[in-house]
């Protein structure tokens, strides 16, 4: 018999998964729920203890005995803040706990009703970690990963103690017989600490079973050690290697143009690329496809490799996060693995040759536009550059065409703002006397960041090439603001504004182009030497850049299709 | 016997002050200064209970009964926690309470020292307010303030309870006779909310036996109703009235030029114009030399008015803090008050007149530079004009100048941030059209917000006048950096950029002005119809023009001397 609340019973069964198993209850009605679940089952044993501040010090007691997370639940109002001393005393003795406390709904705070008070954060000076729980009882994903983390946290490299507040609708005793059934995201999440041998072992041994592992690499520096390690892993059958351009990890076995070869799954083809091992690591993963993508997938092992100290569940499929550098991580796994027979990696070669003939094939044809703007642009950078790629639309088009292995892929995709690309780019350029810093960027990014030229350290190797199209395309591009009539004015923000007096009053040299001609000619001189730095302004086709996109996704479709 | 500690003494004094009669005491060690303290006065009632979170409740029921702040105090660490549950009980009973937490020094925390944990805003989720106090005792000012504001909230519009940690170092148990006799700066300090009509008549009965009353006017927007009160109160001997620039209140009898009257008053004769009286309203005084003059002034009322909920003490002389709009407090305060017999304003009178003079006759001489700009253009303004004044020397300069009753004065005084002047001003014209809105600053904070201008919205009524420096003289003027070795670089960011192509980058006329003729000229017809913006970039010399402001008070001080 258990609450008829999943997230309640959900919780249950995380804390059994995490090793508690003695859990003190202060009698209440709002933690009935509660209350009723853990007596229940037999795999807890339950004590009752009607004063909270003795029954805390009492689980203390008890975790220091049996060196497990303890748990302590309550119901609300002031009943919580009696927990504060045994608390602070865990924290301070390090030893791992865990405080549940019922709350009402976050809407009945402050409302005069009774046993309602300001729970939430109410120990944050003397606790490891400390979250509320959502009253939606449909976000299971989310809630299941708020317990994930706390009890991490309980026994982390530090241990203490760490609270959940559950806000509770009533009814509060309504019961089922069998617990619901656990949907796949809510599943017990490892968090290993720079990895031991022995699960170094077992990682392998679930690696070396698997036939389909997908490796996937977000934004990282370049690495040889790492680049080899990788290289090892993606020279087996079983295994595919998608990176990103600032993955900066380059090898002709790795797919770079994450965007265009899934653009050939459909929905009906997914189950067949799913993979059964998913392993990433780098930062801030640009494409959105892709994160959709993986979300719908059913994989069973997702491992992320990071040594940070909070849950990146992006897919709702992590199973494991390995708290240690890709390289630390790599370096003691790649030894214990095996290949294996599979097909998994021809699947994903075939789909890459087709879509990438697609493409090359649609580039030929290429007309003027942002598009083949940027692929212009990205074919005369000299070897060497390092490329800041500007956020919204160009990195997206950066995205697209294929990966140069001979330049270095940089962008602010921390946070993905406008705000500061242009700074970046002069920051970054400032010291770098060998090779050129080339900023591409949309024009509404240019001029948002024009301070970043207001100073003194402009290098005479920074180019800046602004893709003006007088707007946010992006929005265009995107689903959503273009079927509002608020497109041209509030999304696309429309301007008619230039930069050669931008260039003019800080000192940059200018050229401008607006056909294929023009451009032509000013690239093939704009990466020369000179005494400043230097913009490039290429006017496109406000209307058509958005069109040039559909077609060019529209002719991906169509060579899959008859092939 | 009190503590040796002052700012234990002046805790103390002020409890008893705000009306705190009963403290309960759980034994402890930290917070043996207040036991002997509390205990040794024979005007409190002290008791002792072990068990902090049964004092506390004790308290509870002790204030409900008295209607009184009911004090309660214990030693550092968990023993605070224990006040918890009776604390969140008074908030929501909506019962003043003080509870006192010992505490050990900042240093020390999570320092592996028993009874030692965060104590710091422990009980944020439901206390009205809380403050640490400074450990150091030499901060006795700081404390005093700290004290009077968490007693002042206790009993506020919504009663409750609040708290005070106190750090101490030993030794605890020190004591002295007498309580140290306290420094001006530790009194109590009043909150009138909304006055009732008896507190009107004490204030008034205050009012009418000083012959020495001072006025001090900050920011504040254009009100008749309020002026005409003012006026009538400045019709009397004994009243002085001083209004900043974007006080917006004038009269003949105000004195709007503050800067340049006080540099006539020199250490030495501080006494003499020292008010009984200070009454102050209006948000962000301008003027430090108006700041620091009243500090050093040993003023026995300090009045403020202001809707406000924190003590704002800016001389460290508060004595009453009105909770009322100026114009809801003075309706009230004006028809009790009466004449007095006084020399006090032809004290100030006769200042103004001498450094008036001085003023007008270095301004018939003044050599071209920022000074000889701003006088220029703040004469060239027709009447009705919004002025924005842009922040740092601009701003300071329109200070010094002789204030011009028919144009409304605006500046971003709320942080003093160069960030958005031009945004603002941008803004504030745009609905405006009926009269000039003129942004008046300096090429540091005009490039640094040139974006202000990058959007459709720039009304053709709009000006600015930029003076141009290239770079922050304000540095120059001010001390400290002046004596540095970053003076060019870091304080003052030397520049050559030019305003001429931001304003054909963005739409807006330019003209400029190097020298007084050319200044003349384009001033005439600067303020003209138009189809749109217009910039007026002045060009001063970097290097003179601190020794210009250096001379101008130069000048000042020796025509009072010689007089």
């Amino acid at each position: 018999m258990i609450s008829k609340n999943p997230i309640v019973s959900h919780l249950v069964h995380l804390c059994y998964e995490h090793g508690v198993r003695h859990v003190i209850i202060s009698p209440g009605s709002r933690n009935a729920p509660f209350t009723i679940s853990f007596d229940e089952d037999p795999r807890f044993q339950t004590y009752i203890i009607p004063d909270e501040r003795a029954a805390a010090f009492f689980a203390l007691g008890l975790a220091q005995y049996t060196n497990t997370v303890t748990a302590i639940c309550c119901t609300s109002g002031t009943a919580a803040l009696n927990y504060g001393p045994a608390l602070a005393e865990a924290y301070y003795q390090r030893i791992p706990m865990l405080a549940i406390t019922s709350d009402r709904p976050e809407e009945w705070i402050d409302q005069g009703i009774g046993q309602s008070i300001r729970q939430e954060n109410v120990f944050q000076n003397y606790i490891v970690k400390a979250h509320s729980l959502p009253s939606d009882q449909s976000k299971q994903e989310y809630a299941a990963r708020l317990i994930n983390e706390v009890l991490l946290y309980a026994k982390g490299t530090i241990p203490g103690p760490v609270h959940l507040n559950v806000p509770l609708y009533e009814p509060l005793y309504d019961t089922i017989e069998e617990p619901v059934s656990l949907p796949r995201v809510v599943r017990k999440v490892e968090f290993l600490h720079r990895v031991a041998e022995s699960e170094i072992n077992s990682l392998a041994n679930i690696w070396n079973a698997a036939s389909r592992k997908l490796i996937v690499i977000a934004a990282i520096e370049k690495d040889e050690q790492l680049q080899k390690l990788i290289s090892k892993l993606a020279s087996d059958d079983s295994v595919v290697v998608l990176t990103e351009t600032h993955g900066n990890l380059t090898d002709d076995q790795f797919h770079p143009s994450i965007d265009r070869i899934i653009e050939g799954i459909s929905d009906d083809k997914i189950k067949s690329y799913t993979p059964e091992i998913l392993v990433t690591f780098g930062q801030n993963l640009i494409s959105k496809k892709l994160k959709q993508l993986l979300k719908k997938m059913d994989i069973m092992e997702h491992w992320h490799v990071d040594p940070a100290t909070d849950l990146m569940d992006t897919f709702h499929a992590l199973t494991t996060q390995i708290d240690d550098t890709p390289l630390g991580f790599f370096r003691l796994f790649v030894p214990e693995v095996q290949t294996a027979e599979s097909t998994y990696r021809e699947q994903w070669d075939v789909l890459e040759d087709k879509t990438r003939k697609a493409h090359q094939n649609f580039l030929t044809q290429l007309p003027f536009s942002d598009f083949y703007a940027y692929k212009e642009v990205m074919k005369a950078m000299p070897a060497g550059t390092f490329l800041q790629m500007g956020n919204s639309a160009a990195v997206r088009y950066v995205q697209l065409l294929t990966q140069r292995f001979d330049i270095v892929y940089h962008g602010n995709r921390g946070t993905s703002g406008i705000d500061g690309c242009t700074s970046t780019a002069a920051g970054a350029a400032y010291l770098n006397d060998t090779a050129f810093t080339c900023l591409v960027t949309g024009d509404v990014s240019f001029f948002y960041d024009v301070n970043g030229l207001w100073h003194q350290y402009l290098s005479p190797k920074l180019r800046i090439i602004i893709v003006n199209n007088t707007g946010g395309g992006i929005f265009r591009i995107i689903k959503g603001p273009s079927s509002t009539n608020q497109l041209e004015k509030f999304f696309e923000s429309r301007h008619s504004t230039r930069a050669k007096n931008v260039a003019i009053t800080y000192g940059l040299g200018y050229r401008a182009a607006s056909n294929e001609s023009e451009l032509k000619t000013v690239l093939a001189s704009f990466f020369g030497d000179g005494e400043q730095a230097e913009i490039l302004e290429i006017f496109t086709p406000t209307e058509s850049n958005d069109q040039v996109l559909k077609d060019y996704f529209l002719a991906i479709h169509k060579a899959l299709q008859d092939a």
